[in-house]
């Protein structure tokens, strides 16, 4: 299966790229790699936001950070025009806004590592690091910056 | 213009790279990419301390952040021997010492985007993650790393 | 003296690798770069929980900043297959679980930097951002990520 067959197969259809709420751009290209910014939790175009610990037990925290993983992947396709040219995720960095006693920080970013690994096949499995923050802009429960590889060309 | 000619015009003048406060370097270049260290807010050679939110508002924050990003460009200016080498400007890291319920992240690192973005022009715009942390080192309020892509050679 | 000659000199031995405790990979290489995951603060196999400020002191979080990046070697070693293949160490980002008030989160830094500096000599001195964080997954009180550059090939 291509990596199209597979969001098909998980009925999902990839967003357009949302214009950057500040002064930046979602992706930028340097050599192979593809830095793309942190993306936000989101729900129907408004920010989903609220702490873990709080507002959002860990499995909605993970739900979010499914989320988030399909507009990075919006992102990705217009960073590359075919996500078939993706020849590694490479790394991920996940922002929790957690109160001080959450800690279930990891599981809350697998919704988004399951995702690519489900998506990319063994292109997806990435390095990670993933902990709670203060906050996040506009309150947003979940924040995610992405670093890929390409094919060279 | 050329880069050094937008600085003028801005009226700003390149600090020298400050020795780290502990057991690290300014930059490291790694093949055309230059990793530059989280640099912290200072003001007269001082450590602006203090939390967005309680001590300092939105646009205080933004103006640290510019300066800051004046402190970057003295690291880059040490790191390429000439501005012009820079590439591109790819991606900041921007932390925020925030306390829990301020959420304007992104408005503050706006002060060292903007920044970027005058001085490169078409090279300026970069990807970008901004989030709020529980504390930066000395207390400063923001806390500001960058990557930069280089011409070849 | 060689790196393993250092590490001998200062009776380091390289941990197996441990199996992350969710769904990504320890490390990936793209191009001469290896991202290598997050990796938290244990002692004899148990995490190191608790916050800096409260349940650590500075020289207790920097003693868990040494352990960790000696369980990056471990790390770094699986990805090179010999430690001798790294060109340099190129970045840390260092996340010290902070109360509100604690800014010393650059001096626990020093506890990674300094064995990198140690047992890679000149190849061992990196670019740093280093700050404090709501929360660790686990609660562990230390959470640092690395970038290395490897010889060609």
């Amino acid at each position: 299966m291509s990596v199209y067959e597979r969001l098909r197969a998980l009925q999902i259809s990839l967003p357009e790229v949302e214009a950057p709420v500040a002064a930046f751009v979602p992706f930028v290209r340097a050599g192979n790699l593809v830095f793309v910014s942190g993306h936000i939790a989101k729900k129907h175009g408004k920010t989903l936001a609220g702490k873990l610990g709080e507002q959002f037990t860990t499995s909605q925290g993970k739900e979010a950070a499914w989320g988030i993983a399909i507009d990075l992947l919006g992102t990705l396709q217009a960073a590359t025009g075919d996500l078939n040219n993706v020849k590694r995720i490479v790394k991920l960095l996940v922002l929790v806004n957690s109160v001080a006693s959450f800690t279930e920080q990891h599981l809350v970013a697998n919704g988004a590592s399951e995702l690519f690994s489900e998506v990319f096949a063994e292109k997806g499995p990435h390095a990670r690091s993933a902990f709670g923050v203060a906050q996040i802009p506009l309150g947003a429960c979940v924040e995610i910056e992405l670093i890929a590889e390409l094919n060279e060309g």
